[in-house]
């Protein structure tokens, strides 16, 4: 049977936009004459829909595409992720639905039975798990068709009790197909495919598995759909962070025997992964992979900034702001270039992602900066060649120091005055942004976002945060890889000491541990979820640790306010990281 | 036997101030010869824990707690609520416990069986639920001991397959005990009576129901801890919105035959509260309590501002600031004093909740600001006796749009200089703040919240909201409520139309519908989860809710960045409400 695989970008609730987008493909699938076209988990309305799943109105519109689609599913077959309605008064009202539509009708539809409920997962909010498991036949194909987690557990999940396939394997099925919206980090970017090619192992099936791409809000899908035939080979590896589509012939991923022919050198670099199921032990006793998988101290910096991740990365940032302003419907940003590593690097990621015309550098010196923070600035724009302003704040910061003088009397300079200057620059930012109708972009760094190193509604201003999942080690290494075929920002930006320049001859270091210290304690404390005993015990001064974790644990109230930062890790600020405000935790 | 309830308020996290609360208890039961005493839920921690529940070295300080307590607990049996570990590696790896120790040592543990996961609880995040149920025996009684949402199924809520106290009636128990941590909110502030007495009633058992008090950020615990005896008569309703202790002998419970004597006037009240069986069959076939139970158009106003609701959140705003406040460490408030009616009513609540000379109005007018708003707000704060300055912003707004002239040029006014003008009330707000050390609130409402009306970084700057869960209907109605003795909020601050007062002669209802329609409208829409059809089925214009929900929807990006808001209502923006930013459902 000749299947298609549509790897598509959804807009959450945009059911014209989706439907009008999965009917292309429909037509893409006929004219390759494949009799089975394949979409991507709750593809109808986009993923996540969140609480939009409450409104009676919102299912309704899912139900009115499916139906739309299924006029389009007449020759040939057709599955679509959408909400299905729980017929029984027990339980949550909807099912995370897969639909399979063929002769102009909704012939079956199979509901999604493992429901991921961490990080950014809420599926528990909404859905019923599935409670009886149906094959599909169909063209004398028997198909075991699974939703996204359904196939990460392997019986060894502790997390989960039911095994979807296990249920599914006394009806004989022919072939497996999942419907991912899987999201990427780069912790976990290998176990995807790993687990795949685990299920094809242990069930003697090929696998199709279709996953959505595109970046909704905060989460970066990463698409890298995949074919496994029945031996564990990888026949097809989608595009990552794209739109594809592909063809298979089933039959060929059953003729195989037992090796990948022209593939072996694809399944070799599989298995050299390294995680085997033995390997793998470990990691599932990490129960819903909430947990990063770097444990030696020593090696933590160099794996955050390891090429491969920062390659990733790099990619998902692109896609992830690109995708921001197209589904909010702006075209053109805004941003405050300081000199800085941090404004910089999120300069050239806007620039790669919406045109260097789109993009729009104010430098905003105060009475503090330093020369070079404008003529660092300058180059970069002059590299880039993105349009840029200067707008000094000297004349605004002295009239909020004239106004306030009677309140502040003779009281000497403190972060008060430090914070005027950054609000400065956020209304002036805001103001622009507001005027010619731009997005503000924000610069602020995961080690900034932890430790509180940033002024509410000043740096922190912003509609989209770039680099808010990135710690500050991680950002000098994404600027050395945007500098790999030429030097775009400048390399003293790169090598300068990190400074706010909100008062004379300030430094980062004055006020937070070096970074390269500090990105390690952050990393333990955030993604691996140590606690000050264990991150003592890597050899760290115990007050730099309860400095540090005191301040992460101060400064929730600030990250609250904070705007939706492109999720790249395992474990982002954001709505993957629910903290109390007025804990009282290590603080 | 005698048995002592502590209705206390915990600080998540703060285990040392927690577990003396809890020990100081202690000592008061024994001192009025108790031979039980009863905390409540996840005392030990606080609730929520959210994800510090997450980490391995916060489970160990809740048990470390927990061993702490039974050292009292040796002549005194005590039951109090912490994290419990799943010994099984199945499943998640806790379980939301309640502890009874006695004779210094754990004696059992019971499990959570129905978790919460809707609204503003994510309790599938982190807990397992109960698989096993089994009574407490002690001193000759046999106990049922629940937790929580465990006794909010009596058999007919769709929402679970399991009823614990089902569960533990063939154990003969002869009293329940359950230990709550449930928030208040004006949509189902009887229900919690009507529930207990309904389990009262259902198993023939008299019931102690301990529930928490005290504020944790947004969510507000209630308190109001009850007693029933075993025919459904209230022998005790603790206090609201205060702590309180109360001690019961179970004997008295099982005695009074069919009659509450001296209470029978309280019973008959819980009577006529109209939530019989039938009544609620239509609102359990409401799962999860999600929607609010005001159905009729015409009566949504008269119910949002009704006396008893008005009365209940006005001391709900109060707890919720003052207990936001001590749990950061804070004493003293900051406000921009507009003359407008929602910063009056912050204002008034704030002096309530912290005392007027630790809260302090700054009345920042400029050039496009009436005479009025100035008069009025200086006469509110003489009414309150609180400190005030004035701090024209001309002089700065002016600097802003010289400095801005070069990239402005002659482009007409816009919305881009309204908002420079809050964005620097703004800045000079958390100038003074971060001077002096004062927190600041913010005063937007619902209403302005629901539609975008206010400006990021200006008007929506702030620590906490106090309004941000009340419509400006509610607004009004809560200040007639703080006037109930004497004129406070001066009567022309109630009467003149609402104004931004940002460009000359601006009113609210230049851009916005008239708020005793659109509140309707949103209410609808939010707490009730309408769609346009059926809101424009109450007989509103369909350009005009098409374009307040248009509203709603687009302007998710900037209540994203809000700060939280104290929920007051069954469905607050925040953390119960979960929608995405690039969504384009309604919009």
């Amino acid at each position: 049977m000749k299947i298609f695989l549509a790897q598509q970008n959804y807009h959450i609730g945009n059911f014209a936009a989706n439907t009008a987008r999965i009917i292309e493909a429909i037509g893409n699938a006929r004219k390759a004459e494949a009799e089975l076209v394949v979409f991507t988990e709750l593809c109808i309305c986009g993923y996540p829909p969140r609480d939009f799943l409450e409104f009676e109105d919102f299912i309704k519109q899912c139900e009115a595409s499916v139906a739309e689609i299924c006029r389009h599913a007449t020759d040939i077959a057709v599955i679509v992720g959408s909400p299905v309605r729980n017929p029984v008064p027990e339980g949550k009202d909807l099912f995370n639905g897969a639909w399979f539509l063929y002769d102009g009708k909704v012939q079956s539809v199979v509901h999604k039975t493992l429901l991921p409920n961490y990080d950014v997962f809420d599926e528990y909010r909404y859905f019923e798990p599935a409670w009886q498991w149906e094959v599909i036949k169909f063209k004398g194909k028997t198909i075991a068709l699974t939703i996204c987690e359904d196939i990460w557990n392997l019986g060894n999940n502790p997390l989960y009790r039911i095994c979807p396939m296990d249920q599914l394997m006394p009806q004989h099925p022919d072939l497996m197909i999942n419907i991912s919206a899987s999201p990427f980090d780069y912790d976990h970017d290998e176990d995807r495919k790993e687990i795949v090619r685990l299920n094809v192992l242990k069930y003697g099936l090929p696998m199709l598995y279709c996953n959505a791409v595109g970046s909704q809000t905060e989460i970066v899908f990463d698409g890298g759909s995949l074919i496994y035939d029945r031996h564990g080979n990888l026949v097809k590896e989608m595009k990552y962070f794209e739109e594809d589509e592909a063809l298979v012939d089933t039959d060929d991923l059953d003729n195989i025997e037992g090796s990948s022919g022209e593939n072996s050198d694809t399944e070799l670099s599989v298995m050299s992964t390294g995680i085997n199921t033995e390997v793998r032990e470990d990691h599932v006793l990490d129960k819903e992979m909430r947990v990063s998988k770097i444990a030696d101290p020593s090696k933590i910096i160099s794996y955050l900034t390891a090429p491969n991740n920062i390659r990733q990365i790099h990619d998902a940032l692109v896609m992830g702001i690109r995708d921001y302003f197209r589904k909010m419907g702006f075209t053109r940003a805004i941003l405050g270039s300081s000199g800085g590593i941090d404004s910089a690097v999120t300069l050239a990621l806007a620039c790669t992602a919406l045109g260097t015309d789109k993009v729009r550098a104010i430098l905003m010196p105060s009475p503090y900066s330093t020369s070079h923070s404008v003529s660092d600035a300058e180059l970069l724009s002059k590299n880039l060649n993105n349009p840029y302003d200067i707008i000094a704040i000297r004349n605004i910061y002295e009239s909020f120091l004239d106004t306030l003088q009677p309140v502040f009397n003779d009281l000497p300079f403190s972060i008060a005055e430090e914070n005027i200057q950054s609000r400065t620059r956020g209304n002036l930012l805001m103001a622009i942004a507001n005027k010619f109708g731009y997005i503000l972009l924000n610069t602020s760094n995961k080690s900034e976002l932890a430790t509180g190193y940033g002024t509410l509604y000043g740096d922190m201003a912003g509609g989209l945060s770039v680099l808010g999942d990135l710690y500050k080690m991680q950002v000098y290494a994404l600027a050395e890889y945007i500098n790999r075929n030429a030097e775009i920002i400048p390399f003293h930006i790169i090598t300068k000491a990190p400074s706010a320049e909100l008062r004379p001859n300030q430094k980062d270091s004055d006020s937070l541990p070096d970074y390269s210290i500090m990105d390690k304690v952050l990393y333990q404390y955030i993604e691996r979820r140590q606690g000050p005993k264990e991150i003592i015990a890597m050899g760290i001064e115990p007050e730099l640790v309860n400095r540090v974790l005191k301040l992460v644990n101060t400064n929730e109230y600030k990250r609250n306010q904070f705007c939706p930062i492109i999720r790249v890790s395992a474990k982002a600020f954001g709505v993957g990281r629910r903290m109390p405000i007025v804990g009282k935790y290590l603080s």
